[in-house]
């Protein structure tokens, strides 16, 4: 039980459920000072609301972020800082099927199971991808924290949909680009052609996954607590949080394995008087550090499991073989939905650790110290 | 600092140095009655011993491991497991260079950075791949817990070196044949490639790269504490805790990111009276949770970044480039020695998540109970 | 930082400030299948709620709680829950001069140091006494769970106020009278004189301490876990996040200190065929663990720190001596309301280790799990 | 199970039995850079060592203590620093006896019946008064931190044995006396007295108990984390987990449940332009945070549960009461020995404190940052 908070300093705990009254997160360990407000976590929440375009769910939510404790006069002041939107949109009546019939790749058999039954099933409950507007509240803060005190900023995009894959291109390109199309991928071409597999998979009743890759730049040396809380390991666990996230990879990635170790391994040089590798194979990270390099991390997603094409299930009161149809508003693809959601925990985990190395006080500098 | 814990039940803490006075792991939270001796440890840790084979380092290690606490009449207590393994064959002057000349995809100068110049450089000190001995220590009480509280049974074994992939192959092949060669890859076949692959990178002063799978079986439905402490999330974090661990994949893995929700989605069928995915796309994890069919990982290896070609590095001292040719006993592949680390890893958060949710009680049932 | 969560199975989260929006706190880790309404939580909660009694602070607040997650078709879900009362009749304006002339023995200056001035001062902020009524939703849900669960009952009252001593009684009469009176004592001449002193004290601006007895009936032996997390180490821990505690002991306490070996150990004897201390000097509490006799644990409060006598403080602009009379609606005694609240947290420390101990597994059995 | 850690950035895990092998501690999340050696931890673990004086035990164990990991060239490292004594003076044969009978006021039988009779036994295992050489090893550490860092000074005697308390001194005396007697106490009148009351309880087979106070000088205020890890709370906790403590109270403590506020309350003022409270009823802590005047609690001992005189237990294998008699080499007051065993966990808890208040950052300036 009990698996619902990340991190060690900057500490996020998800509460709510997808049909519930509320879905909300608290951040404790957040810095006193940092300015805030409801609408720079709104920013990124309205990334990442359903029903934004013609390639999500049509579920309609306000998805309007209230802060409830924790910022006075306009900052934070390092007490817990408790988020939440209410849950408006529901249409519940959809989802009472999936106890007979719980559907395939989804956790709707197995949290049954496990809760012994009193979980709220209900769109999927503590298991629908709803969830993630916690994260995202909470990656806003850290985000915000993280640009304010180090400059460092999380850029993720669309990297591949359906098999098509976005061409390398420069970070102004990245930055300018990834947030200008529906699918949220700075390759234009490569969207257009997204976009248009997307809306084909979701006329025949399919879907398609892909994968998101997130760049951190500005990054400061030395973040990671190893061996067991490496920057790497506590990203990959933050990450696999996200529902449908089936592989993470690093910088060259599983590429890695099959280069030779000169091939591999990124020379050290002096850039302007500083110490940093010269090439970027390592993604930013080495024996669980960061390098000062950008980190580089590549995420895969599994196509979305609601699909309106008939699947086997069990019928478990019936104890047989059944067809079943999955009804709901879903998307045909969560990639450029979970580009916020990606950034997010990338901020949360980057802001963990670089109170952990010292680089953020307990206190920021500012207006109300005096 | 102090990311030295893994595990929330199951607890592992690290210690040890690859130059100092020994290598060891407390294990606190191992439930009392475990029928548990130092040959029980040895056997798993022997496989992980540097100096077995051609194809490794010529570092001559005995790695013989002592319990200094928390076993009494041959069980468990309930109390902190110390193991340690003391260092002998320690050639330290090999190492005092990389203070001036830190080498390229290694933590040296990072790791000097970021404590002050107080780490223990020598031999990596806690960033060598030698601390892994203690997940090993840990790894193999976890394993024999598992074994004989649940019958689960963990495979690890080399997929893939230098691009070389190993066929498909039934599970008992695996079972039989993964430690039947020095590069414990049970595609005899594709195993003679890898070897010769090793010595051939080897004799040119280089290193190569590559994939370990695990396999988990008999992992009961429903381990994982969704959302944060999710199976694949806590899986991952401790994968990436090994050394040179690039990417992580579960089931389909990246693949998945190309597949259509009707290629991808696992369609739930009876298994002997039991509700269980007929394909297992998903690697034995649906929404965080173990579902009863096996897990299957795939952690992706950087190729060493210990090769004796020549390389582009700086001199920290001189402030400018210069050339540095690591020597020392280096393994030109760390793919098979990696396999026990896996499965010891993979053991730990099994361990840990089968605690969580109640299968192993903190006292097992035994003789001395009486 | 972020010192907010209590426990490490059955944890708490606790949220909100003094004239912010909300007080509440969030439970994780409580099993699934617990009956539980808000009017479960309501009863405990309306024990402390301000403006009930003569003896008590004039604040009226409705003090209605709300559960926001976790809970669905009346049982808890294994979710977190999260749960909140609205603050309504906030007086802010009392509070603002605090930044200049802070309260001796209220933590209105250091806070502010602390939290480089951005900390909510406004009625003591986090520091405030009505903090606490987040430890009562928690401690309500817990006493639920124990007293379902394990058929534990958790019952404190006013053993002393102002010097006055309630004579030793038997339980039943400390289950009957304890909540008969004002002053929640269940000697009923003794609460006569109490609350005579305790007006008195008002009546002269004054205010008075007084000590909170707990006896938990029922624990099951072996609750604790040793060496740091001993039963008596985490009962004291919660017992000092109360506001105002000073001191805390258990069984003969600090008269202990002055007894003899031969006087002070507790005989070992059969009672209904099972093995127990036949005396309880040791408060149902040897080496950590619960012995499975009563446990007694008495709490020193503190008078109340706002009194209207005036005081000398620093004005901390002028830099110079001041005289404060502190304003604003306070309690001339905090016992009574302090009685639900140390039942609180000793239920919340009760069940975390009843679920450490694995006495309390992850799910209750019920109707829902068919 | 698993209660072994204290800290949460200052780490203390504490191992080993009483007769096993060795007793230790691993320290994680100890700065780099402090300068540390073996004769450091020794100097206080001498003044725990059993077979001092007459008024102590006469085990005889040199426990010498070796440092295994995170010290390097002198300096701690950054690294977990493993430290053991190993235990040799070992007469196991008098501890079986407490399987049948075990001892009145002992963890022994309790021990039993939660380990499931897997605990090592012999001479208490786990729950001996020698575990906490583990945490004189981890508390000299912290102490030298304290110092070297903030100049702060811990001082901990012995205020009260067997009714006779010393005198109120001025801190001077406190410091320079309290170590110069059998009895740690700076009373000279006193020590004398308490001196003769050990041994006469000594003679005729009893024991007696005490109180220890400690004071920890020039602690910076705002050191504590409210609500829950409040510094008295974390505090209490720590010396709750030495056996036999009973009691645990601050400045006034029990004695403020008597006072009025007017009474209790420290007023505030300027002290060398700081402002401090001008008492110190509060013992240096209000609203879970340090005052910055020093901190003052009293931790109360009960009498030694071995005694010699003839006890009544029930022996466990025949279901009937029994009289016991317990033998080994006991100490008739435990006091003496607790002084720097307070020290050492008040210690730990306020470098923790330190530390996570941002005081003392990951890396202490020093030589070998070079």
């Amino acid at each position: 039980m009990s698996g619902n908070m990340l991190g060690k300093r900057f500490m996020v705990l998800s509460f709510g459920e997808s049909h519930g009254r509320c879905i909300g997160a608290v951040v404790d360990g957040c810095p006193a000072g940092l300015r805030l407000s409801e609408q720079d976590i709104q920013a990124l929440l309205d990334l990442r609301r359903p029903g934004q375009s013609i390639v999500t769910t049509q579920r309609k939510e306000e998805d309007k972020v209230e802060i409830l404790s924790g910022v006075f006069n306009g900052y934070t002041t390092g007490a817990p800082i408790t988020m939440l939107i209410w849950n408006k949109d529901i249409i519940s009546k959809d989802y009472e099927r999936v106890l007979e019939t719980p559907r395939p790749s989804h956790a709707d058999y197995f949290a049954r199971l496990k809760y012994g039954g009193f979980n709220d099933y209900r769109g999927g409950g503590r298991f629908s991808g709803r969830i993630t507007a916690g994260y995202v509240m909470a990656g806003a803060i850290a985000l915000k924290l993280l640009r304010e005190t180090l400059k460092i900023e999380v850029l993720a995009y669309t990297k591949r949909i359906a098999g098509i894959e976005a061409r390398p291109l420069p970070i102004e390109t990245i930055r300018e680009k990834r947030l200008a199309n529906e699918v949220r991928c700075p390759d234009e071409e490569a969207a257009e052609d997204m976009k248009r597999a997307i809306l084909e998979a979701r006329s025949s009743g399919d879907s398609v996954g892909g994968i998101v890759e997130c760049i951190a730049l500005n990054v400061p040396p030395c973040l990671g607590e190893p061996v067991f809380d490496s920057l790497d390991s506590d990203l990959s666990k933050a990450l696999f949080s996200i529902p449908a996230v089936k592989g993470v990879e690093f910088g060259a990635g599983f590429k890695a394995a099959d280069m030779r170790g000169s091939e591999h391994n990124d020379p050290l040089g002096l850039v302007d008087g500083v110490v940093r590798p010269l090439t970027n194979n390592a993604g930013g990270i080495v024996g669980g550090l960061s390098t000062g390099r950008e980190i580089v991390v590549r995420v895969a997603f599994k196509p979305a499991a609601s699909i309106s094409k008939p699947q086997q299930t069990i019928n478990v009161k019936k104890r047989g073989v059944e067809e079943v149809v999955v009804t709901g508003r879903h998307d045909p693809c969560v990639i450029p939905r979970a580009v916020p959601i990606v950034e997010s925990v990338v901020g949360i985990v980057l802001a963990d650790h670089a109170i952990r190395a010292g680089l953020i006080p307990p206190v920021l500098k500012g207006e109300a110290s005096s």
